[in-house]
């Protein structure tokens, strides 16, 4: 961890260390999964099988290529029933909240009849990767499903790996609420893979969401302009703007619940009270170690972990906007006169009583969100990421005389003749 | 071209030969522009002053790095009138259009006190690419400026090459219309990576959209997450349905205006009346010999023209969506009736009165849409393409009250207790 404060004479330059820093993996997987994709593109689900047996070690032909939705609703109906009404209530406050990013087309027609517009239509194939092995993330199925349901998406194809064989009840009972429609045990940039140019098996798809490794984030850059993809994915991170008036062991537990997923993961603290700030340090100290996560947890909070003093909370307003965080909390009195003045997050959680935590289940805003600065021009997962938009147009004689000369012009100024000639023929 | 007849016994394999056909440069040029990108991020000004010396003959720091608004104000007052008044037009319309496109965004409180919304803001900084050499585009300038100052972008960043110095004055009179803030005399591969990481001269933006040649493609896709792009382009293509009804030379006339643009263009005539395509096939042969672009045109049509005949109008619905074209004419009585049953199209131009070249210059819509089957999932540009969405949440106690156990449930399941604690804390 590292604490700046912004009257050292240091300040700007270590301020700018921390906006740049890199926390991807050093690895250099781009090559691994040039060499993946080719490999799946040419031989198809004999080369899904061979992955698969390497990596997540069991035989596809044995274990079977699929889940079947039956096995979906029995894991469903064997949950413990105070987890399936968990589950239950997120992805009904996430439907409710996706609903009203439907967007909306338009259709109009001027005095001379010409008639301009746009239509909405949802994607027809989804493709959702959703991580295997130990973890599960059930939220992370509600998180990708039922966006892509909600836009009208036709079929929604989910991919996990199953290492050993081994799936996670949860994840299957979220696959039954989120209405997937085929379930894959595959997993890794071969998923991504086979989702995108299709095997005899799996039928292509034309978007690809959800979280994943490295290799999966990487197979997906790769493949887009083959397929939609969400967003270039990195390490999460959050910042948690605080005045003094708050406990500092709710703030440590905001701070530790992001630190908490990765090693490359990063919590950052803004505080205009250099005693909370301690405050805050010696708590972060004293839970860490009774977490079942202490091991990752500590890895990220000493290597990313940043506690920054300001003068003031307006001093942090420009700091937030350099960042660009993916969560951003606003733990003071009145959020919403700071909230007005930042530009650049992917979401924001207002108030004390909002911990970034309850935006990753159940309030219902999206919880896949731009990492790495990328909140600058890149949103959250929304119903638009299974939409597409057409564009139309619709000219009579008497428009196609009013706008149709200035369309000649330009066309013979381009030096596209063919372009001038076939808005002139019909104007004669 | 390619002549195909839904009756024939090939036509499945034939048809899907049609739509899989990649029509790419082969040339790799991956690796070329990892290399260009990797020095520009490295030596900066110096790596631009190199590359426009070699690939464009003239020494920036004798030409001068920047065109100044002066000098683009010079050139739209010295505009022949009719011109100036096209651009003008031009440019009202694609405003007026693009105007419709911005987003609103929710806030909503549910009776427990949770309020939920998503906020939209523009980007800060948007870079445009607009090719250069003796073709002018004044038009790409218009239709990617405008939206992003409609959008609200705050520095609009126009580059172009300007081989042995030289620029066109319309692309210079359209970057005055459309409130272009800053324009450097430089393109190519190393144009977008200048863009995309910044130089001593030039600050780095947040998005990068515009056409340009294969290049300038592969390197807006290698840089895509570090900023965002409007899209992965490729060949142009337009698919023109039309009965036997319509006029020929019209119809060839359109056919042509996407063959004029490049070899890899592709223009495919899909009707019900055998006669009418013998007569458009005549009409192009005829037509193609008057045009300026006659070599373009005919290499084009010769590689990847195509004619088509269906039993019926409605028989051509499925081949339409599988087409996926970036342009589709519906040239027919009822074009609504078959709009309504497609889904797949980057625009849609109705009627007889619509050539698709009306929609490149001032009918209003965005003429950068998506090509090579990617209006499956993708849009034209917009002025979503220079906004980012910020979701936002705030509870009260009462509201945590309400779904904070739900959240603890589900973040001890995914064996997260950090999230889990800072819901609980909030909750005690």
């Amino acid at each position: 961890m590292i604490r700046l404060t912004t009257t050292s004479p240091t300040f700007a330059a270590d301020f700018t260390a921390l906006v740049n820093a890199r926390r991807e993996a050093d690895a250099d997987v781009a090559r691994d999964v040039r060499a993946i994709i080719a490999r799946v593109r040419d031989e198809g689900d004999a080369a899904l099988a061979d992955y698969t047996q390497r990596f997540d070690r069991h035989d596809l032909n044995a274990t079977g290529w699929q889940i079947d939705p039956a096995d979906w609703r029995a894991a469903y109906e064997a949950l413990d029933p105070a987890l399936r009404d968990a589950l239950d209530l997120a992805a009904q406050r996430i439907a409710t909240y996706h609903e009203k990013q439907r967007p909306v087309g338009s259709d109009t027609t001027d005095a001379n009849g010409i008639r301009t517009g746009a239509r909405w239509n949802a994607i027809q194939n989804a493709g959702i990767y959703i991580p295997g092995g130990r973890a599960a993330y059930p939220s992370s199925v509600l998180m990708n499903a039922i966006p892509a349901k909600v836009a009208g998406v036709d079929r929604v194809v989910m991919v996990t790996p199953t290492p050993d064989g081994e799936i996670n009840p949860l994840v299957l009972a979220a696959a039954h609420i989120a209405g997937v429609d085929e379930l894959w045990r595959i997993g890794g940039a071969q998923a991504i893979a086979a989702l995108a140019y299709g095997t005899d098996r799996i039928a292509p798809v034309d978007v690809i969401t959800g979280p994943g490794n490295a290799w999966v984030a990487e197979a997906k850059r790769q493949l887009y302009g083959v397929v939609g993809i969400d967003m270039v994915a990195g390490p999460s991170e959050i910042v948690v703007l605080a005045d003094g008036q708050n406990r500092a062991d709710w703030i440590a537990a905001d701070l530790l619940s992001q630190s908490e997923h990765d090693p490359t993961s990063q919590s950052i603290l803004i505080t205009d009270d250099a005693a909370f700030a301690d405050a805050v340090a010696a708590e972060v100290d004293a839970q860490i170690d009774t977490l079942a996560t202490a091991k990752v947890a500590r890895a990220a909070w000493d290597a990313n972990g940043a506690i920054i003093v300001t003068a003031s909370l307006a001093d942090a307003i420009s700091l937030i906007d350099r960042l660009a965080a993916e969560h951003l909390e606003l733990a003071c009195d009145d959020p919403q006169a700071l909230f007005d003045q930042i530009r650049h997050a992917g979401s924001v959680f207002m108030g004390r009583h909002t911990p970034e935590a309850i935006g990753d289940y159940v309030a219902g805003p999206n919880h896949v969100l731009p990492t790495g600065r990328r909140a600058r021009f890149a949103s959250g997962l929304s119903v638009l990421d299974f939409m597409k938009r057409t564009s139309f147009l619709q000219l009579g004689p008497q428009g196609l005389a009013a706008i149709g000369p200035a369309a000649v012009a330009l066309a013979e100024a381009e030096g596209l003749p063919a372009h001038a000639r076939s808005v002139a023929l019909r104007l004669n």
